[in-house]
């Protein structure tokens, strides 16, 4: 019915978009650390921000303005202008308005931060930078590597959706996971451009769709980041809409995107898997399925290489949800090492758990057996390197 | 009205209670691993169990005996007897019914354990142990050392408690905190013992108040244990019970090994008391301040002494209750950092903060400004110790 071919140039991937990165020194060694996207006409959007109530500036500067359409996006790190006040806001009318003098073909431009918590925004570094953007470059690669903060890979993505009639259009993206500048939260936020045709309503819903089963299901650290964004700009260049296909790169974007984060979490050497089934209800197998991805407990014995399923069973337990040991299931992979009540791991089985656990990636399946209710969540171990960059002092 | 006055003994300092540990090869060289309690007449009994429904045998075999007065608690680390069926309480059947018949002025013996999950109960091993049980003994350090398991200190605490009219009881106890054998979860386990003249209906009542602010508001790594169990017997023998004193005691008690506990968290450095006031009702207080104990980020900057507030104000946000950032206000102990949306923190403050964080005992205080709603709970840091002792693998 429709086909997706991975394209390069992740935000520019899209016809009419334009990005780019650059280093303005808010970073150390002359890193890029200021990034923008910019669309030749204006956009259609869609926004998902974090449930913290210590809101960051950015992100109440985006909601004051209401229902707009605009073509640009300034992106900085190092500096989440959160705990900033009116102050905090006002900064951001200050560099933003600049940048419109500067390029009048901006309009409603908005701002999005990732950084230190509780330091005004270095505007004048930031303006004077932004002072140097080409908005005819298209350099999707640059855009991606600005907005890393301790993330050790840039990660970006990008499709072309080609109809059954030989249409299509185009759909790319960039993130930056659950690295951290210190002292900020793990802050993630991801950009996802497209020349689809599309309304802003229509694509907040597909957003707000998505976004459950992909950013929501990953976890590094259970924490939540007062700067959390996902923001979707579509200027409908391509003239093509198609709902299912649509919706179909869109969560394989923000799929493949929220596990290259969790792949990417601090010190994080796995990517864990947690397949939960046969809870009462859905919502009880998502409970369980992030108890699971978050406890310190089951994270440091992934990071141990350790089969310790009785972890597993302890969490479960913990999580609150209907289960009983009598009709619990543990895999780890395709290796069963607990089925309803019965004590499988012995001696002879340790060896092929183990074997699992020393891979990069796996899948731990829990069978509640109580119901239909199913989720999946993803989530990494913790190490010494979580520990190591999280607690250096910030100098 | 009342005076506290510490004793030793621990569980034994009571009158007519005796206890003592043994080593019986649960553990590696030679450590003790084996602990009972007796009192030498039946008591009165109050206790409080896990919430993780995955509930060890000793648990649920303590529950199906239903309403008891019993005069013997037999304690083993190594094994928390958890996930083991049915099966797993016949062996606690079996144990006990050994002990009965060697010692029949034992009566409803029940038993509690700790250690590793989903193996059976070494009952030959502990049987023979049991046998060598010398029930005149008053041995209430070697008690609370042979329930040890990675903490790195015993916990105990005794009190005679003097009327004003010269009538006194005492009250003794002894805990092990959020050690852990791997691969268990971090269970803690709490003894208390009294020769006040108290019916269980009272003592349970008072158990359950004071559980809230004490245990409860205490937090290693946020997991809950499939073993955790506070018991306390009551046998009478002082004549004497005074209820404030009794509360009293009791509360000092808990509070005292709580902290203990976290003290000694695994690989913890430092001892957190975070003070929430000012939050709309006191269960929003306690979300918030079970928030920032549990959060990585804060207990990551906590061990690397960094004075990081913009991790505070983010985890209240973070924690789901009503605040905002121009009412909120951040002490490191008497060290205001943020006031009601002002960026206090600069070079000049820094110092302070940082000094603060380096003491092994402190209080995080912040002030939501919404409302009279206050709680304290206590936490501690997570450094490499944690992730070292909770990933090694198990053999």
């Amino acid at each position: 019915m429709f086909t997706l071919n991975a394209v390069e140039g992740g935000v520019c991937a899209a016809r009419g978009f334009y990005a780019d990165g650059i280093a303005i020194g808010l970073k150390k060694e002359n890193a890029k650390d200021l990034a923008f996207i910019y669309s030749d006409t204006v956009c259609q959007n869609a926004s998902v921000f974090t449930t913290n109530k210590m809101t960051a500036a950015p992100i109440r500067h985006f909601r004051q303005k209401g229902d707009f359409q605009g073509n640009f996006v300034l992106i900085n790190a190092k500096n989440a202008n959160a705990m900033t006040g009116n102050a905090g806001i006002a900064d951001i009318d200050e560099v933003l308005g600049a940048l419109i003098e500067k390029f009048p073909q901006i309009q409603h431009p908005v701002m999005s931060s990732t950084g230190v918590i509780g330091v005004r925004l270095p505007k004048a570094k930031i303006i004077e930078g932004a002072m140097t953007f080409d908005l005819t470059h298209r350099e999707g690669v640059a855009a991606s590597e600005a907005i890393m903060t301790t993330d050790t890979f840039a990660k970006r993505i990008a499709f072309e959706v080609i109809l059954k009639d030989g249409r299509s259009f185009r759909m790319g993206a960039m993130a930056k996971g659950a690295g951290m500048i210190n002292p900020a939260m793990a802050t993630m936020l991801c950009f996802i451009t497209t020349d689809a045709l599309v309304e802003s309503a229509t694509m907040q819903i597909l957003l707000d769709e998505c976004i459950h089963t992909t950013f929501n299901a990953a976890s590094v650290d259970g924490d939540t980041s007062t700067n959390d964004t996902v923001l979707m700009m579509a200027n409908g260049h391509s003239g093509v809409f198609h709902h299912e296909a649509f919706k179909t790169a869109l969560e394989t974007i923000m799929l493949f995107l929220a596990k290259e984060m969790v792949r990417d979490g601090e010190g994080a050497t796995k990517l864990v898997t947690y397949h939960v089934s046969g809870a009462v209800s859905h919502h009880e197998a998502e409970v369980c399925a992030k108890a699971l991805s978050n406890s310190l407990l089951v994270k440091t014995a992934l990071f141990g290489q350790d089969p310790n399923w009785g972890r597993i069973a302890s969490t479960v337990g913990a999580s609150g949800i209907v289960c009983d040991e009598a009709t619990l299931s543990i895999w780890f992979d395709e290796v069963c090492v607990y089925v309803q009540g019965e004590l499988l791991f012995d001696e002879r089985l340790e060896p092929f758990a183990a074997a699992v656990m020393q891979k990069s990636a796996f899948t731990i399946h829990c069978d509640i057996g109580q119901g239909e209710g199913e989720f999946t969540a993803y989530g990494c171990d913790l190490g010494h390197e979580y520990v190591k960059i999280n607690a250096d002092y910030r100098t």
